[in-house]
C-alpha cells in the first residue's frame, strides 16, 4: 500500500516512521534534493505544482495527503481528480486564507478575537482604533507561519508602517490577545465517523517559532478539554475531514480563542511519538486510510523542546533520563528547525529539574 | 552519520526506523531486491561475500553491524580491516560454530545441557546413551536457525538416520532439556563497560520458530534475573562486546542453562519497540556508536506474537486495545515471519482476554 504525501519535511520523515510499520510505502514530493523524508520513502523532486511530478505521486497510491498546508490549490485540485486525497482540499483551502478561517470559526460558533478584513491601507485606517482596539496584529490572509507576514500594530501612527511591513498584501487586523496561555487541540477523524482527541498541550514561542509543547497543558482548567473537542467536532464534521487536524488556541480569561488551525500533523504533537499509546503520525494514517484508530491515552507526562537552528551533541540530550532526542537530518541555519527532543516524565520523578536540564541545552544551540 | 548493516531483513529494516530518529543514515547489504530495509536507508544489492559491495558498504560509514549471525568469516575479517565493525567478528565466529559456542559457555561457568562433540557416525554410536543421555539433539554446529539442522534422537535405533537427516555434517550431540520454560536475556554492552539489561524474556516456540514472547517472563524466579545478568556480563566482557547480545536460556528446576548466544538484535525482544523506555534497536546503535545507552525499563507488560506465513487483515489486529502491528513488507510464504504485534497491558486491564484475541488471529492465518 503506497501513501503518496506532498512535502519531505521532518512531519513527512516521521509520518513515514509511523507508517513504514504499519507495512506502508512511501512516496515523498519535495523541491528540495534533501528533504529529511528521503530517509524513509523514495524522493520525487520536483516544483509542488509540477503535474507530472504529482501524477507520478499518485500513481498506484492508495492515498495522498500533505504535510504542509500551502500546497498549491491548483495542485490540491488535480491531485484529488486522479487519486483520494486526505484532508479534503477545502480544508486546505480555508487553512491557506486567515479571514475564511476566521469567518469559519465564527460561523461554527468557535470564539475568536475580534478581526477586520484588510483590502488596503484605507481599510486599515477605518478598523484600527476603531472596530478593532489596539494594540492588534496585521496578519497577512495567506502564507504566514512561525511569526512570518505579520506586524503589531501599537498606535495609529504605527498603521502605514504595518502596512508596508506586511508587504501591501490582503490581511487581517485582529485585536492582540493578552492571553494567559497557547494551546493547541489534535483532534483525528477516521472513517464511519469515529472520532479521537489527544489532551490539550500547552505552547510555549519564541520569536515566532515554536519552542516547547508540554502535555498534559500546566494552564489548563478541567472544562476546557471538553469544549476544545467540541470546537474541534464542529470542524471534522464541517470539513468532512479525516485524519489529523490541528486547532491552535489562546486561552483568555478562562476560556478558549481559537486562532487557527493547520489540516495536518503538528509540531505542537511531537512528544505523542513518545508520550501517546499511538501518535499523531499514525493516527493521521489510520485516519486517512479508514484503518481503526489508535488509542490517544497518554503513556506519561511530556514535553517537547525543539531545537531551531543549531543541534547538541548527541550524547547530550541522551544524558537526560527520559529524553528522547529526534534529528531531521537538516543543514542546520537561523530560524530552521533541525530537531527536537521529547521529555517524559516515564515515573523517574523530578521532571521539572530535567526539563531545566534539557531547556539549558536547548539555550545553548538555538539560533532565532 | 552513516551505519553499514550486513543484511537487510526485518532485523534491519527496524534498526533503520530506530536510527533515522537519531539523524542516522542507514546502508545495507543483501542479496534480494527486496529486503525489507530497503524502505529505510539505501540497499546494496549484492551477494555478502562480494567484496566490492563491502568495500561500498563500509564507505563512508562510521560503523559496520549486522542483522543475522551467519555473516561469513571472511566478510567480516575484510570489513574490519577496512570500518569500525560492532559486534567484533569474534563474538560472530563464536555464534556461528556450536560447539564453540557451547564451550565458550562452559568456560565461562555459564550452565549448559551435557553435550558431545559428533564428528561422524561413530562419534554418534560412541556417545548417545552413554555420555549423552538418550532423548538428545543431534544439532550442526554450523547454519542451524528456526529449527533447521536439527533432529532429535530418542534410542539408538535412530541415530543412523539423525545422522543423515542433519546432513552428515559436524555437529554436536545435545542432552533434551525437559525445560519448564525458555528464556531470553538481552544485555547492551556501551563504550566505557557500561551495561544495561532488559527483563528476561519468555518465549514459547512452534515447530522450531518463535511463536510468543512475554515479557516479564511468566514462569521467571525474581533471583533468575541476576543470574541471567552475571552470565550475560562474562560474554560481555570475555568478547570485548559493544551492542546488543541476546543469550537463549532453558529454565529447569529453577535454574537457567544456556542453550545459544545470537551477537546482534532478536526476535524475543521486538516488544521492546513500545514496551521499554528505549527499543533493543536504539540500544544496539547507541552501544556501537559509543553514545550513552538508554533506559531499558519497561514501560508497561508486553507480549509479541509472530506473525509467520501469512498477514492477518490490517484492521483484525487494530481493534485490539493496546495491539500494535508491524508487517516487514515480505511476501508471505509458509514459515516465513512477516510481522509481529506487540500487546502492550497499558493500564487497560483484561490482558490475557486481549492475548487470546490476538492467538487467534495468529492462529487463523499462521502457517508452518
Amino acid at each position: 500500500m503506497i501513501v503518496g504525501v506532498v512535502g519531505g519535511g521532518q512531519l513527512g520523515r516521521m509520518l513515514g516512521l509511523a507508517g513504514v510499520p504499519l507495512g506502508l510505502r512511501f512516496r515523498f514530493l519535495d523541491p528540495s534534493p534533501e528533504a529529511p523524508a528521503r530517509a524513509v520513502g523514495e524522493l520525487i523532486q520536483a516544483p509542488y505544482d509540477d503535474r507530472e511530478a504529482l501524477r507520478k505521486l499518485a500513481e498506484g497510491a492508495t492515498v495522498v495527503t500533505y504535510e504542509f498546508e500551502n500546497v498549491p490549490a491548483d495542485a490540491a485540485e488535480y491531485l484529488s481528480s486522479i487519486v483520494s486525497v486526505h484532508p479534503k482540499p477545502a480544508a486546505l483551502a480555508v487553512s491557506q486564507d486567515r479571514l475564511n478561517e476566521k469567518n469559519l470559526f465564527r460561523e461554527l460558533g468557535i470564539p475568536v478575537a475580534p478581526f477586520a478584513q484588510i483590502d488596503s491601507l484605507d481599510d486599515l485606517n477605518n478598523s484600527a482604533g476603531k472596530s478593532i482596539k489596539l494594540p492588534a496584529v496585521l496578519k497577512t490572509r495567506r502564507l504566514g507561519y512561525d511569526g512570518k507576514g505579520q506586524a503589531i500594530v501599537r498606535s495609529r501612527e504605527e498603521l502605514a508602517q504595518a502596512w508596508e511591513a506586511i508587504g501591501r498584501q490582503p490581511a487581517i487586523l485582529e485585536e492582540f490577545v493578552q492571553f494567559e496561555c497557547e494551546l493547541s487541540m489534535l483532534a483525528v477523524s477516521g472513517s464511519n465517523g469515529s472520532r479521537k482527541f489527544y489532551p490539550l498541550i500547552q505552547n510555549t514561542h519564541l520569536d515566532g517559532i515554536l519552542h516547547l509543547s508540554e502535555a498534559p497543558a500546566r494552564c489548563l482548567l478541567p472544562s476546557l478539554q471538553a469544549e476544545a473537542e467540541r470546537y474541534a467536532t464542529k470542524l471534522l464534521n464541517k470539513l468532512d475531514y479525516c485524519g489529523l487536524l490541528t486547532i491552535e488556541f489562546f486561552m483568555q480569561n478562562g476560556t478558549l480563542m481559537a486562532n487557527e488551525m493547520a489540516p495536518r500533523v503538528h509540531n505542537s504533537g511531537h512528544w505523542t511519538i513518545e508520550g501517546s499509546e499511538t501518535s499523531q503520525f499514525e493516527n493521521h494514517l489510520r485516519g486517512i486510510l479508514g484503518l481503526p484508530l489508535g488509542s490517544t491515552a497518554m503513556r506519561s507526562r511530556a514535553a517537547m523542546l525543539n531545537l531551531v537552528g543549531g543541534l547538541p551533541n548527541r550524547n547530550a540530550a541522551m544524558q537526560i533520563t527520559g529524553a528522547h532526542p529526534h534529528y531531521y537530518d537538516k543543514e542546520p541555519r537561523a530560524r530552521r528547525k533541525v530537531g527536537h527532543v521529547t521529555l517524559l516524565d516515564g515515573g523517574h520523578g523530578a521532571f521539572d529539574a530535567r526539563l531545566e536540564k534539557l531547556l539549558a541545552i536547548g539555550n545553548s544551540v538555538n539560533r532565532r
